[in-house]
């Protein structure tokens, strides 16, 4: 990743300037508000905002004037409570606003997650930077044989060595034309609304966005899951680290009861209580399917 | 309203304690952050936190890393341009969470918006006020003879006083009766979840209630318009009051080209262009109904 | 409840008029459409246009042209695939249309779910009718006292009674005041939207509720699970019955996924591991608080 | 535009079937559903599924058990009244079911508008055609010399013809190392979720997409518009062709209030005023900016 001497000075500058506020203050937070993580070759992720803390979630759900009186062990103990009785409401009092660089392919991912608020950097009104996604050779994956959503191996040295050579080469050249097409140099110049369309998927672009913290939550458990793909599961990764320090007590509550928990469908809960029981269970007599079952396995041993 | 001295403490306590932070400070907003505003006879609101400022506005507009170099007099610009031109992405990029007290038909009202975060008191839990509204003289107002949905004039003496008599004596016995229902003195206390549907809709609820600018905007253009309920329509004149002090340059906008604008029909259009090329222009000639044309005058008149 | 002879024949003369469509068709919706099913004392539920069926979940997850050639029971297998793996997005395909008339306490509770259409029947505009909810005898609960936010046993035969009486006593006196409120006989007559007021929370409204069917089983995890409050759960009840028919595969894997399955904690699952180890796990070596392991041995349990 | 005969085939299937139906239909609909209407030079929009008609509006306005005997010119009426008046939900009753296939740097401005449902062809699960937009020559278009965000007078024979045969040529080859990367013919093949990052974003894509009426009468008022980019303002045309013949009454009514009419700012109103008044009033004394002065008069002049 790359900030311009700029775009540095100015991240310098907004940290260099502490103001006063009344507003619930998360010293986590702090720490990170503005600073650039990189993530992939050209990318990142910064909080621009944040709105509220561990206190503001118990604040909400017990709808009082103020901290109250109560103890910080009983925040946690009411969080807990709150995140394994999916009483959603409380967190979405909670609000992040980050700044993220990422790859085309990666956005059209992320943006189907609808609720949140998005500003995209703008094509039609501006120039995109010449920076692609290159992935690092262990990234450069086969397609799985067991899953056609997933990958399998890295590829071989001389294979990935050819596909490293057309997605620098066909960018280049893609972005040349792109730039030679709406240039004014001796011609009209094609309108950047159009000429965009040129340029492949793993051109970055940018853009601030916004998420209640149940959200990103549920953001979070999808993209920083296992199956989720790995350009995208590295921005997820970045975010979590970052909530961790901002609402500590939301963050473990989030990891023991969504991110590391499981869940059983009702044929499952019944195969545990017969395995309980002192049963052998199989696929055949689960009354899974293959697939379940293999998930089913997977997960007890795992 | 009342606080009890409890709460006003808990209020004050939050305002003596300024803190640190490196994020965007509204000092317009800041004045008022935890403060009660006493709206009707018993309700209130008070901004409970915020996040972002005019400055956030153009900044997520421009998807820029820091405040930019940019004179303030561009942000004003450029934040009209963005009202006129109905981007309104770059607004979201505020958020607003307020604790307001209010009657149970307003909330009925007020939570038909609903991109919005709520967290309300809950009745199924805990044990409601004897608290409710009773009309000021000037506000009992007669069904409009005009309009099936409005309000004409005030109720004559003898009139409003059997009218606020009622009001009274229903609301004290309705209390009375919750009170007794779920009390466990001598009997086994009637569920607080079954108890409530003895009160009435003029009793005060409260909740937490957070939005974005946009959406803010919105529930503003609606409920501070001179049609909306007399009830509603304070609580958001109480929290046009605050948004002119946080985001000056955005309120000012708003102002400008929504509450204060007017939206003209094909018709209209096509009847102003007559109107100022000389042409009179009737009813009978404008293509309107009835109803749209007494609209449209007045909106010309007003 | 009561349809009046006028609201019945409206309902015979629609369900006398089968027309051609060429859209999906489910005949196990159709025999649904416009009946009006009891729920409590007065309200109902009836389907009033639904989008879809089963079918239509796995065309949209495919983004297919047609139907396919795909045999009956992949689909019932892709059906089950997405519900396991969370892809909710094609369950958004379908889409229900209801009318529900339920008592004001209950619409409270059901209009949190955001994420729906709603148009309900105005007390602004029109007079309510005298239906208030009154509960039957088994119904009428004493205040749990392991729960704040539940109940216990059925009231004693004299405390129900007073509580019945003092029920239906209010709701009449509040009901005859409304009437004489809004009267314009030899008055001006008290404009609608305040005169509501005065009406406790058991008296029934309307609405027209229109949801897809993601978002629905949403709705029905959440309140035909045995902890929502019964007078909401029966409605969820009565819409599981008519989904059931709508949807049979989508319905069938909702109820083993989601309904009857079971969500484990990273703490619950590392337990059922050790367990199925063969070592006796407790409350004390368990690292769950006295209310996670209460409900986690219940799931065991159950 | 290419169907291939098995989609056609599926497509002929499916409109030769027609089935008997209790809900609301809507002729001037059945006649569009299923079929393709083409849009550029590959895409295509159609009909997969509808619910409800101009009826159905006014039903939900109304929260009625039938059609009532309300007469059509009613209807219309009561619908023009809701729309003048942004009653919103209503409209939100009827929802429309779309397929369609579009560029992708397309599909990346319609999926800003999230309150939609949304299912898009994989590219992580499947592999993409080969299809490419290629504009026509009068839609190869100068950047806007007035307008950073527009376009201007179409390029000249020459300079068209480069841009042309870049655009050709660079998807031509990007789509031939797509093909090589994914092979597993001799070696390991790239997995589809990464190889896709090399395609440009004037490939192709598909989706189902489903949204409410009132929706996506916000949808075709900001992209119907002259200056949202032809690209996808073409589609929306395709769709505005559908949504008149599903509900006459609210389409005329959207065409009248939004798509054709005009939002006057509070100083815009005030300068109609002065000038129907006799007044000359110039940008000078309109108090307002020259872009915003602009525009008033060309909605003026018009």
């Amino acid at each position: 990743m790359t900030l311009t001497p700029e775009q540095q000075a100015e991240i310098d500058e907004l940290r260099s300037q502490p103001r006063q506020t009344l507003r619930a203050v998360s010293e986590g937070m702090e720490a990170h508000l503005y600073k650039a993580v990189p993530v992939l070759d050209h990318g990142f992720v910064r909080v621009v905002d944040y709105m509220g803390d561990d206190a503001a979630i118990t604040q909400a759900a017990r709808v009082s004037y103020g901290r109250g009186t109560k103890a910080v062990s009983n925040d946690e103990g009411l969080i807990r409570y709150l995140m394994r009785h999916w009483h959603s409401t409380p967190f979405e009092m909670c609000e992040l606003k980050l700044h993220v660089k990422l790859p085309v392919f990666v956005a059209r991912q992320w943006i189907r997650h609808r609720t949140a608020n998005v500003n995209e950097y703008s094509a039609r009104y501006s120039i995109l930077d010449r920076e692609f996604y290159i992935p690092e050779p262990d990234a450069l994956a086969a397609q799985s044989v067991v899953n056609n959503q997933g990958r399998g191996e890295a590829l071989s040295g001389e294979e990935a060595a050819r596909v490293l050579e057309w997605l620098k080469s066909d960018a280049g050249r893609a972005y040349d034309h792109y730039q030679e097409m709406i240039s004014t140099e001796g011609q009209q110049g094609l309108a950047r609304e159009l000429a965009r369309m040129n340029l492949p998927a793993n051109i970055y672009t940018q853009w601030y966005w916004k998420v209640d913290l149940h959200n990103l939550f549920h953001f979070l458990r999808l993209r920083a899951d296992a199956h989720a793909q790995y350009e995208i599961r590295v921005y997820a990764e970045a975010i979590c680290a970052m909530v961790k320090d901002w609402v500590p007590f939301a963050y473990s509550a989030f990891e023991d009861y969504r991110l590391g928990g499981a869940v059983l469908s009702a044929r499952g809960l019944e195969c545990v209580k017969r395995m309980l029981a002192g049963e052998e269970v199989t696929q055949e007599t689960s009354g899974m399917s293959k697939g379940e079952w293999r998930e089913f396995s997977s997960m007890l041993d795992g």
